[in-house]
């Protein structure tokens, strides 16, 4: 059924009447074209109208006992699903592999609240094609890829996170059974978070700190059987559990793993990129960076779903604010669509613009790591680090701004996006987890500090850099005109300011090692302005993808015309939000950023008439949207009503806990 | 036994070694005095060592319906406990009644995890002390209260939150039977949100509209039979539920009242304030601000929660931070403790000063109502504005703080804080609701602004100001010695600067209205601004407050230099992050907060050797704290291991649902 035959509220109706710009041009664009469009539909009919994938009762209401079998059930059901049609597995063969399908699987059908199957799928998905490439094993890769259907990835471990050289998990060699022996040595060791690895997996690529010869050469990966085939026990020397409840995404079966001396075959190690031979000789890999690779791609992944996160979050509120009335703005007149209030608008359409921001920016990272790959091949190196930088600063910035973005849109539902109910709970949930896993955030930011000092101080020793930084040798701008706004003009600005507070940080470094500071304590005591700096570095980024995109748009004049005000919101809400670093440097003059906070009010107020056409054309199936407050029809406060009705407390109207416990305390006290 | 005695780990006990300060006098500062400690520690002992309260299997693995029955258990336990316990009754009773309790009893016996008895417990308190006081109706005092023991205060409806005005539920006054007639005449009508209505209580004070004569006199509040003292039957005419799961307080039994023309007598009105007579005739209260009342009180508490919630985040984040080990800051030596990073010292310290700016700011604004009731009561009323400004901008500034600062310890304890056995997500859950209930942050800051522009322009108008915003009539400052950064010289910048930001907020709504906007529209027109003109004076507030709190300060030199350094840090971290501000009105140039950032990363080195004893002298029981990663000891890994250990997925290798899900797939697969 079109769209427009649908029926919905009269506030949603009034709202999406003459839109002016081709909303499922939008659709496209977000998707990756037209075919992508069609098939991420495909893929929703075929999986989501299967009833088995309801719940009878909302996961909320289980116990965590319960929750773990209703998604096993999803998960095995879509499973079989896939696996019994042939179509669909065409249609998923369709889309370039693997690396689209984080674009667009991220949605379909990984997404909605199958979790733990989205772990599995990825988990499998990296391994395989990623770092664990197992061809020069000595067994077939068919026979290993169907062993390793249902396995994990245990790299961390209770004691060690992002820094995985610090690993204390052991694969030592011994060449006179040709085995490796994996222990645990300590409590620390344990390693501990891997989706699936509790209660589900019976394989697993273990991350573990290779010894041969009496040396240590880091950490390697390594296949290990976890529990049995036919019985799905532990393995002898195994020790496996889940750690218990989180935040959000409860039922991925995060989980814990010990190693007593578990003993395995040689080929059991990974040998893509580094080799044992027999005799326990190590054989280094041609190129350290080359595991890169996995690492960026995870990255990318990140950045897609931040902005897959956000359009949901985006898209609920955004249609709750047309459709909630409250309060009045002249006394006496009926109550408004909240979303007429400028907070509001200051509060949904940045975000709706930073759709677009990280979409766009994320783009242009997965074409250079598409390249990255070629240049490997190509024993091109010389980019990674500046490929390395940029997936650091934007897995940071896109998993921060999605979080920030879909907290906000909770606040702005009020009350009832603190209902999990509306979905927001489960969405922040789920975003939040970014800001630390693959890399935690302020780690990410000290990585692109990293480089961003190294280019200042190649720059200025007359070195040419990559283009990501060739700001740095310009020289400062001769300020500016002090009344153009235009967004060149801003991004000019943006790179004045990133200039000037990377100059200002490299001269403070300096100055510590002046002063006889090792380099290392010198930045540790810079290391807050260094992490504003790769933030805003990565932030001037962002902006000017943004802008690039916006001028080089070939599609129709009506979406280039709302795309094109998105992004003035999206450099005004940066810029004023973070208006010192323009100021101080003089990058830009108060008189300026008045100008640009005028400006401001009078977008939100046109592009509040946008706002539910733009969220329409991300497009979000309402069983993923899942949302009481967010579904297409408007029909907010009956969901609400029928959603409560669903709670297993309202099935009787005395409690049994009322006879337990109120019932004799009430009778005491009469 | 006394803390020092008591086993922690190796870096904790260095840490806490040579303590420069009294950790004792920071303790009775933050509670009220050493009586009052004392006191918080015996009712500490005799709820928190009772083993009733202890979670036979930690709630988050139980189903929805377990958990409301376990929390049900917890809070009758406790209500008996203390109905038995004289000696116990009378402490609370020395607690200079409800006023204290609200400061202190937020720890115990109200908090831990037994929300219900917390939310019955207030309720009981505001509808008894506050606007509910019954003496004016025509049966005894005593019998009411009785009756009202469990019962619940419904105000907000699903259509409306904040507005109260808004509010739809009817009590028509039927004159021949002199009853009032309550209803909820649409969906958005039924009431919904308040803790305790689901499945609880028996009684509610029952907000909505009066009508009498033919004539609406706005929303009063009515006492209402839900349940039958007998069976905890839904009365006729009452629909009740509860309202489902959420992103925290899960076990607040949540409610949903729907009213079809339910008889009450005339005699259960609440006519503390307004009156309707026997015949019908309405009598006005006697001063309509008489009821801004509770609502500052509650606003008071909101306060003190904020910074009791941050206080646990904190004392979690900084103690793991202290054992946590990981990566390098010199390549080659062992792995540092995280909280030797500038960037851990950055996420925590500035939130430990937090705790303190939110305690003295709210101190202030506790005893300005504590003289508010005195004026009231002598019919001195004009300084009910400012007061009222105040707690908006208090309650919206203390809930932001909080709820930003637990989500950055939680960020600060990496994947461990995600984990629910930190109990991060659950002082995350809790306060995060503190930004939207009891008037939400957005409305509460626009409140603040119109009483500052309204104070502005009397200012123009050479009328004397309120104290708290007499700033705004003084001259701007001629300017400052450009090196004076002295905390008054700080303070004076913030005068300077907020009384810009309003005076250009002011020009620009004069500016809409003299282009002929309408006052209203050109007020929305400027919303934004003004909102962020409201957040930054009553920031100056918190400032100056903080600054004044240790200027008077009469304990030892010890605590007042590790405070003085806090609040140090306090106004640093403010300026530097709101630095547009005071840049763009030449408050503060560019030099000046270069020397203010230096300083910043002096003052986070110094505060890292004080950060463990002063979350230390907080003084949260490690039962409260209920955290693997917070406790005295420090023994985090053992905990995390164990706490996992607890749960039931793990009290079998094999799941039951591997037999019934993943079993027959894994077959098939083979």
């Amino acid at each position: 059924m079109a769209a427009a035959d649908r029926w919905c509220v009269p506030d949603l109706q009034k709202e999406r009447a003459n839109c002016p710009f081709d909303k499922e041009e939008i659709t496209q664009l977000i998707d990756g074209g037209e075919e992508k469009t069609i098939l991420r539909r495909k893929l929703e009919k075929f999986f989501l109208q299967d009833p088995e994938f309801d719940d009878p009762v909302p996961p909320d209401y289980l116990s965590y006992k319960d929750k773990y079998e209703n998604e096993l059930r999803k998960a095995t059901h879509m499973i079989r699903k896939f696996q019994e049609d042939e179509e669909i597995q065409t249609l998923v063969g369709e889309m370039e592999g693997i690396s689209e399908l984080v674009k667009t699987g991220n949605s379909v059908p990984l997404s909605a609240k199958v979790g733990l199957l989205r772990t599995l799928y990825i988990m499998q998905m990296i391994v395989i094609y990623g770092d664990g490439e197992i061809d020069r094993m000595n067994r077939s890769v068919a026979d290993m890829r169907a062993k390793l259907k249902y396995n994990c990835y245990p790299i961390t471990e209770m004691g060690h996170g992002t820094f995985l050289r610090g690993l204390e998990t052991t694969a030592t060699y011994d060449p006179t059974s040709e085995e490796f022996v994996l222990h645990s040595p300590t409590i620390t060791a344990t390693k501990w978070w891997p989706g699936g690895l509790g209660k589900t997996v019976n394989y697993a690529i273990v991350m573990a700190q290779l010894y041969t010869k009496g040396k240590c050469h880091g950490p390697h990966p390594f296949i290990v059987q976890l529990r049995a085939e036919e019985t799905h026990q532990s393995m002898p020397g195994v020790t496996l559990g889940e750690i218990g409840p989180r935040l959000g995404m409860n039922t991925n079966d995060n989980g814990f793993l010990r190693l007593d001396h578990v003993r395995i075959p040689r080929t059991q190690m990974l040998m893509k990129h580094s080799q044992v031979l027999e005799d326990g000789t190590y054989v280094k890999p041609a190129n350290e960076k080359l595991a890169y690779g996995t690492m960026v791609f995870v990255r990318v992944a990140i950045c897609f779903d931040a902005a897959r996160q956000l359009m949901r979050a985006c898209t609920i509120a955004t249609r709750y604010a047309a459709v909630r009335h409250q309060s009045e703005i002249i006394p006496g007149e009926p109550e408004p669509q909240i979303i007429d209030y400028q907070t509001q608008q200051y509060k949904l359409l940045p975000h709706i613009a930073s759709v677009f921001a990280i979409q766009f920016s994320a783009n242009v990272l997965f074409s250079n790591y598409n390249n990255m790959e070629q240049y490997i091949q190509e024993g091109n190196l010389e980019l990674l680090p500046a490929l390395h930088a940029l997936s650091c600063g934007m897995k940071a910035m896109s998993s921060m701004d999605g979080t920030r973005g879909v907290d906000i849109m909770r606040l702005g539902c009020g009350g009832h996006g603190y209902l999990s109910s509306s979905n927001l709970p489960r969405i922040y949930g789920t975003q939040a987890a970014a800001q630390t896993y693959e890399g935690e955030n302020t780690v990410m930011w000290l990585q692109v500090a990293r480089y961003l000092i190294k280019s200042y101080r190649e720059a200025r020793k007359g070195r040419k850099l990559h283009h990501s930084v060739a700001y740095l040798t310009a020289q400062p701008a001769s300020t500016h005109a002090r009344n153009d706004v235009s967004n060149q003009a801003l991004v000019n600005a943006y790179k004045t300011s990133v200039s000037s507070m990377i100059a200002d940080t490299e001269a403070r470094l300096q100055q510590f090692c002046d002063m006889g500071e090792q380099f290392e304590h010198a930045w540790n005591k810079c290391s807050v302005l260094l992490t504003q700096c790769a933030e805003a570095h990565t932030r001037y980024f962002v902006c000017e993808e943004f802008v690039k995109s916006i001028n080089n748009y070939s599609g129709s004049d009506g979406v280039r015309t709302v795309l094109g005000k998105l992004c003035r919101l999206y450099l005004l809400y940066q810029i004023t939000n973070n208006q010192g670093q323009f100021v101080r440097c003089g990058a830009l003059s108060d008189t300026q950023l008045t100008i640009l906070e005028e400006e401001m009010g009078d977008l939100l107020e046109t592009l509040r008439k946008d706002a539910v056409n733009l969220v329409d054309s991300f497009d979000v199936h309402d069983k993923i949207l899942d949302s009481t407050l967010g579904a297409w029809d408007g029909d907010v406060y009956n969901r609400l009503y029928n959603e409560a009705l669903k709670s297993p407390l309202n099935q009787k109207d005395v409690t049994d806990a009322y006879h337990k416990y109120l019932k004799p305390l009430m009778k005491a006290n009469l």
